[in-house]
């Protein structure tokens, strides 16, 4: 049977208004955030599932025909882990977006796939309750995404990662069968972390169809200081300046000149642009500890060498500043027609040295980087903006990017903190990871996928 | 060749005075921390591993052979997951115990498994750095059998268990073959998360031989609140009102009227013995933080008819109070010869239902039940003193735990929170874990340890 005819097969399988298969609807299936534009291929079909029903009917079916499955939320992750390189079938989880339940007292969500991560965490805070994980793109992105790229944020440091906030899955294995994995209670000491495996395995093991969220209580009161420097020497020794006086913020982000002079030129909103860099600090806790907290942080932050200090009280004002910050990717995307944004850490120690080399490698293949990071943690993302139709830059940010990738190993970091590794970083695993834990990851794929139809090309080629 | 002159064999592999082949001195390798008494049998030899090359060799050798291989730390675990069912080598830690590296600036510690985890606290406790798990016998038990059990402690709820604070791991796979694991840096998203994977995994996958600890600014103050309460009902209300009025404390454990007067007849410390229960709440953070903190659980206990509340504030005062609570073990321990202190986990509504069924349960059976637990998780450890001599008393007690499994996941719980399976609940898995959980798991270790000699019996029976 030709694949034109299998696909149309999904049509008697699923309610046919929940199956595409027109190309010009296709088409917007081939891309998701990460501007990779090599064998970019359009699906063969996108299916709406509606429920876990549906989900293993279409993988018993794509299971006995060998086709493709690749998941996608909301489609922005940055590392091309919803692309189609070879075509197959995408489940689009848009209208499993439901949240099954709300217990506050137990302080936990069931949620279906397709629940955008700020519902999640409008919901929790409506009961003084707090789901911490918080990537940039929070008001789109949905749980499912995240459980697949194991997505961080601004407070990972603090708070933990989507991973901290799973207590259980229910996942459809590549047959179609339904598994429950890990239990509904705050700790579990029963068998293997199966669920820890599914968290960050980007669709290739499973599809998750529900998960049980921990939250914890929110805390009262926050503030963000932000601190600007002269120097990007200096930025290091104020974010240990921070943690040696016995502050633990919730977020420590970094803004560097050219991230701060490309907000301010396409959102204008009083950013100092000679600056050569900025932190933005967000303290967290009790009411009663604000001040003191506060004050500590503007010592540590002065003693470093920053200077323009300033506060954010009110929540319209705390959320001023990050808006300014959550626009460096938008306004960065404004001066080429692309651009790309990278995932690097280091140990806390290396993060003058990284930003500093990022910033001369970026120089010397002449290309303009906008830098972001999430310091507490040493995570720095060089936002690159380039035409990728000009052959020439093309060459010189693939240069740049290894460069950038083999500084990160020399200084003790890796190439993935928080997106993933997808279609774009597979060449580059085997210099970063022991190969025989990469071995031992495809064995495990192969356990939970023998046929390969599991997102097939991410994470590793098999 | 016969086993024994298999085991005369690794005194050549290793340095001859580290292998024990006496009877007398493997008799104590027996048995752990968890008074089993079935099935019980010696190792054939214990080495004391000195490098990872002994750790490689003695697998290398012990997969050639296949023998099992049991790794030992401090054998305080509470499942039998460091006996010998099936003989074998024990690979005894005590002389890999030293922390390689403390990097206070990147917050990390790098340690081989037999450092005891009271070293690491010290230690990190020296640069204003905290290393959180917490297990009550913190003072000796290692980090090599925290990773293995994936353990907790009364701190787990706000500052999560052992698998939030290993960064990355070198292991040691049952051919012998070195691994590294995750990565150096605060988060990490380049492949699957195998190092989750090992941890918990109660040495049944791999032989951990170094672990990168993360560590966290430790809080600046904190104190310890104590209320009583005349009713086992009122507990949970208590436990709710401290989250619903957004207090987070770091433990909130608890004491049933048996456990108090237990320690009372054995520690004297003037516990309140005519109570019902006992929490014991500490609350950190900010020094500025405390009045407020300490006022609110004391309303918020109030509120629910705790009594007698009083607030420990000196590290003397502090510390006198969680010597009482961790002593509840040890003098129940000496009711009768015999104690099996067992572990399970409810959603936190289910506290009370969970303990007064634990309670109605042994006094229907006529066994004395000893009862602590961290109810901010909903973990209970249910204590029993009995005298296993006694046929007919360890049939009551078996027919006992069987109920309280059964009601706990009536209850939506599971039964082990936080010290693993072992060999002990073994049999009890069937009925707790998804079935095809647990055959992707034998499938996950058949991948690790074809010839099943890393601690086998252990978890599941291959």
């Amino acid at each position: 049977m030709l694949l034109k005819s299998k696909i149309g097969n999904l049509k008697n399988i699923l309610n046919e208004s929940n199956v595409l298969t027109d190309a010009a609807e296709l088409y917007c299936y081939a891309e998701d955030s990460a501007c990779i534009s090599e064998n970019l291929k359009i699906p063969d079909a996108v299916v709406f599932v509606e429920s876990i029903q549906d989900v293993q009917k279409i993988l018993r079916y794509a299971n006995s025909n060998k086709i493709p499955v690749i998941c996608r939320g909301a489609g922005t992750n940055m590392v091309g882990a919803c692309t189609c390189p070879e075509g197959g079938i995408v489940l689009n989880f848009s209208k499993m977006n439901k949240i099954l339940r709300f217990n506050p007292d137990d302080m936990t969500m069931t949620v279906q796939p397709g629940v955008v991560l700020g519902d999640i965490k409008e919901l929790a805070e409506s009961e003084g309750l707090y789901y911490p994980p918080d990537p940039s793109n929070y008001k789109v992105s949905t749980i499912g995404g995240s459980i697949a790229q194991s997505s961080g944020g601004a407070c990972g440091f603090k708070y933990g990662t989507t991973k901290d906030y799973i207590l259980s899955l229910t996942v459809v294995l590549a047959d179609g069968t339904l598994v429950q994995l890990g239990a509904k209670t705050i700790k579990d000491a029963v068998g293997y972390h199966l669920n820890q495996l599914i968290i960050g395995s980007e669709g290739t093991l499973a599809v998750v169809v529900e998960a049980e969220l921990k939250l914890i209580p929110k805390p009262e009161a926050q503030r963000t200081i932000i601190g600007y420097f002269d120097s990007l020497d200096s930025v290091s020794e104020g974010v240990n300046n921070i943690f040696k006086n016995r502050i633990f913020p919730s977020s420590i982000d970094f803004m560097d000149n050219n991230s701060i002079k490309t907000v301010e030129q396409f959102y204008p909103c009083g950013l100092k642009t000679d600056k050569a860099a900025m932190l933005l600090i967000n303290i967290d806790g009790f009411e009663s500890s604000m001040q003191y907290q506060e004050h500590t942080v503007k010592e540590a932050l002065t003693e470093a060498g920053a200077g323009d200090i300033i506060t954010a009280v009110t929540p319209d004002e705390i959320d001023r500043v990050w808006t300014a910050r959550r626009a460096s990717f938008a306004a960065t995307a404004k001066l080429a027609p692309d651009v790309l944004s990278d995932d690097i850490i280091v140990p806390r120690s290396a993060i003058s040295s990284m930003i500093n080399g990022c910033k001369k490698i970026s120089d010397k293949y002449d290309l303009k980087v906008c830098m972001v990071g999430h310091l507490g943690d040493g995570n720095l993302h060089p936002q690159i903006a380039l035409n990728l139709d000009n052959e020439t830059e093309f060459k010189r940010y693939f240069q740049a990017k290894s460069e950038i990738y083999n500084l990160a190993v020399s200084l003790g970091g890796t190439i993935s903190a928080e997106h993933g590794v997808g279609i774009e970083k597979i060449s580059y695993l085997g210099n970063i990871i022991d190969n025989t834990a990469i071995e031992y990851m495809k064995k495990i794929k192969r356990i939970f996928d023998p046929n390969n139809i599991l997102n097939p090309g991410k994470v590793f080629k098999i």
